[in-house]
C-alpha cells in the first residue's frame, strides 16, 4: 500500500542517529559529562545578533502580509537582487536576479537541480568523501551517483580515475568544497584540472556536463584559504548556496540556486529549475527569512569560534598521535581509524563517551568523521578519552 | 540538457499569472483603482497579532540554537504533541505525536504523502473542481489523477461517476472541503457515502485506498457549517493541513501531515512519509514557526472579515442575476460564466478590469473563479463592472 523505497529510506535509521540515541541513553545513565558527542552537523554557535534584529524590525515595520504572505516561487525580486549584488561584489562574478531561485536550503536547491536536470538514464558523478544524501537525491531524481575515489594522504580528487568514471551519460559533478566530511578545500589547481577533464569529456561526448556546486560551507574557511568561485572556471555551472551555517540558521531552511547565466541553454533551465520546485511541492521559501537575507547579506557568523574548535582538536589529536588533514573549511576533522573497520573503531570509541562517525557512507571506509561545532570546553574535556582510545590500539 | 517535463511545468505561464501581469499593467496605465483583483488565493486578512507577539517572546526567551537550529525531520516532538492534543480536543479523534509530520506547508504534505504512497501504476482520484496542483503532485510521484465530475447545481461530487473511476489501481482518494475553488463544504451524508464506495471498492479489489484529506481552509467556515474530520469516519486517513489560511502565514510554509493509527500498516506509512520527505529535500519545516504553532495553536485569523466579503460579493452578483452557490468556507466564489466559454468570459471581465480565472483548470469548464480574500472596499468598487459585464450579455 506504500512505496517501498520511501519506505527503506525512512526506516533505515542512520548511523547518525543511532550515536545520538546511544549518547542520549549513556547522558542518562551516566550524566551528560560522560558524552563527547561529535556526531551531528548542527552548527553549535549562535546566528549573529542581527538576524534577531533585523526580524524584530521587520515585524515593527513591514505589514504582516508583506512579511508572512506568499512570494513569487522564485523568492522576493528585490532580495534575488542582493544576492545577484552580492555575487558580483564577492566574486565579480554577473549572475542575474532572474537567474537565481531562492530555496528551503541547500538541500531544496540540490534537490531542485537534479530533478530539473535530470533525464532518462542520467549519471551524476561526485568524488568521495561526500554527503551521503547525494545518494538519496540523485535516486530520487531517477539518476544515478557515481563516485570518484580520493588520495588518502590530500584527500584531493583522483582525477585519472574521474577522467575513466565520466562519460556519455554524465549530467552533471557535484563538487562540495569546503568539503563535508573532510574538511578539504579544493585548491584552484584542482577546480581547474576537474575543469579540464569535463571541457574534454564535453568534446568528446558532444555533451553540456554541469557542475553543480554545493557550497554550504563557502563562508566557513580558516587561515584565509582561498574557495575558488567555480562560475568564473567554467560556464555551465549551477550554485547551491545556503544560509545555514554561514548565518547559523540551519532550521529555517534558506538557500538559494544561481544558475550561471553562461551555461548553454541558461534560460531553459532556469525554467525548468522553476518546474521541478513546483513538482517537488516548494511553493516558496519562507518570506520572513527572505527578508532578513536581504537585510543580513553581509553578516557572518563567528567563524573565529569554529577557528578554535579546529585547533584544539586537530591539534590535540595529532600530538596523541592520530592521522588526520588539517581542515581548512567546514567543521569536520576526518581522522584515520585506528583499526580497518571504521564501524568497529566508531564502537569501540562509543565505550569511552566519545561518538564519531564511521566514513562508510561518506565513500571512505577507514575513516572516521568527528563535527567539531561543539562547545570549546567539551572538546577539552574529550581529549583524555580520545587519548584512552589510542592506548587501547597499542597494546 | 535538462529534463523537458520540469521546463514544460517551469515554463507554462499559469493563467493566474498572466491575469496578474495584465493587472500590473492596466494598474499602470490606468490607475490602481480600476484593477479589481479576485485572481489570488492570497489572504488579505493579517495574521493574528498572537504569531508576532510569540515570535517576539521566542527571540527573548530561547538562545539561538533552540530557535533557529535544526530540528528533527518530522519536527520538535513538542510541537507534535501540542498538535496531537488539539487533534483529540476538537474532533475527540486519537492521533498520537508520532503519527504527526511537520511540513513546510500543505503543497509539501501533499507532495510528500504521494510520494510515500505512489507505487507503480497508482491511481489518485479527485473530484472536480479541483486545485490544478494535484495534476503537478501526482504526476510528480509518477501517478495518475483520475477526476470525478460534479453536480453543476450543488457543486457536491457526482458519486455514481466516482464509483465507475474508482478500480484496482486507486491508491488514493484526495478530498478537498472546504473547497478550492467552489467554496463548497462536503457535508456528512456526503462524506458516509464516498466512505461507502471506497469501503466497497476495498472489499471488490482487496485493496485498502486512502482518502488523503487536503484541509488548508477547514477553520475557515461562515454559518457555522459543520466540516466532518475524516479520521472519524474512515480509518485509512491521511490530514494535509496547513497554517496558510487559518493563520495568515502562507509565506512560512508551515502545516502537518497526520497519519491516522487505525490506516492499514500505518506504522509502515509514518516511515515511507519521513522517506518521501527526505527524499525530496524537506529537512525539516521552519523551526521559528514550529514553536510559534506551539504558543498559537489555539489562534485564529479573523474569519469575520472573509465572511463579510463573502457577504458582499455574493448577494451583489446574485442581485444582478448571476448563478452562483452561497460559499460555506475558503474565500472563493465559483460563479458560472456568461458564455460557454470561460477564458472569453474572463476576457471580457478584463477590459472592464475584473481579473477572474477561468474554471478550465479546475476540471470545471463553463465557471469562473473569484478569490475574495481583497479589501472589502476592493469589493464594493468592483459591483458597478460586474454590472456592466452582465449587461454586456443582455444586448
Amino acid at each position: 500500500m506504500y512505496n517501498e523505497k520511501m519506505y527503506k529510506l525512512g526506516s533505515k535509521r542512520s548511523v547518525i542517529r543511532e550515536l545520538f540515541e546511544y549518547g542520549k541513553k549513556r547522558a542518562a545513565e551516566m550524566g551528560k559529562d560522560s558524552v563527547f558527542d561529535y556526531s551531528l552537523g548542527n552548527p553549535n554557535v549562535p546566528a549573529p545578533k542581527e538576524i534577531n534584529e533585523a526580524i524584530i524590525e521587520l515585524l515593527n515595520e513591514l505589514d504582516s502580509i508583506e512579511v508572512h504572505g506568499y512570494t513569487s516561487a522564485p523568492g522576493n525580486l528585490s532580495t534575488r537582487q542582493i544576492i545577484s549584488k552580492n555575487i558580483k561584489d564577492r566574486f565579480n562574478c554577473d549572475i542575474p536576479a532572474n537567474n537565481i531561485y531562492i530555496t528551503s536550503g541547500a538541500a531544496a536547491a540540490l534537490t531542485i537541480t537534479l530533478n530539473a536536470l535530470s533525464t532518462n538514464e542520467s549519471d551524476f558523478i561526485t568524488f568521495a568523501p561526500f554527503f551521503p544524501e547525494y545518494k538519496v537525491f540523485t535516486g530520487a531524481a531517477r539518476a544515478r551517483l557515481k563516485v570518484v575515489p580520493f588520495n588518502e594522504n590530500t584527500f584531493m580528487p583522483d582525477l585519472d580515475a574521474f577522467e575513466k568514471v565520466i562519460g556519455p551519460k554524465t549530467k552533471g559533478v557535484i563538487i562540495n568544497s569546503p568539503n563535508n566530511p573532510s574538511g578539504v578545500v579544493y585548491d584552484e589547481e584542482t577546480i581547474k584540472k576537474i575543469v579540464d577533464i569535463i571541457k574534454r569529456a564535453n568534446e568528446r561526448f558532444e555533451t553540456n556536463i554541469a557542475i553543480i556546486s554545493d557550497e554550504p560551507y563557502r563562508e566557513l574557511v580558516y587561515d584565509n584559504t582561498f574557495v575558488p568561485y567555480l562560475p568564473n572556471y567554467y560556464d555551465n555551472t549551477i550554485v547551491c548556496y545556503s544560509y545555514s551555517k554561514s548565518l547559523s540558521l540551519p532550521g529555517e531552511r534558506i538557500g538559494y540556486i544561481a544558475v550561471s547565466p553562461k551555461l548553454h541553454m541558461a534560460d531553459a533551465i532556469v525554467l525548468a529549475v522553476a518546474g521541478a520546485g513546483r513538482s517537488l511541492g516548494y511553493v516558496c521559501a519562507s518570506s520572513l527569512f527572505q527578508r532578513v537575507i536581504e537585510k543580513c547579506i553581509d553578516v557572518q557568523v563567528d567563524i573565529n569560534a569554529y577557528k578554535k574548535n579546529r585547533d584544539l582538536i586537530y591539534n590535540s589529536l595529532t600530538k596523541i598521535g592520530y592521522h588526520c588533514i588539517k581542515p581548512q573549511g567546514a567543521f569536520y576533522l576526518f581522522v584515520k581509524s585506528l583499526e580497518e573497520d571504521a564501524t568497529a573503531f566508531s564502537d569501540k570509541a562509543k565505550t569511552l563517551g566519545l561518538l564519531i562517525v564511521p566514513g562508510d557512507d561518506f565513500g571512505a571506509p577507514g575513516f572516521v568523521r568527528l563535527a567539531y561545532c561543539v562547545s570549546y570546553d567539551m572538546i577539552g574535556r574529550s581529549i583524555e578519552a580520545f587519548q584512552k582510545l589510542y592506548e587501547m590500539y597499542q597494546q
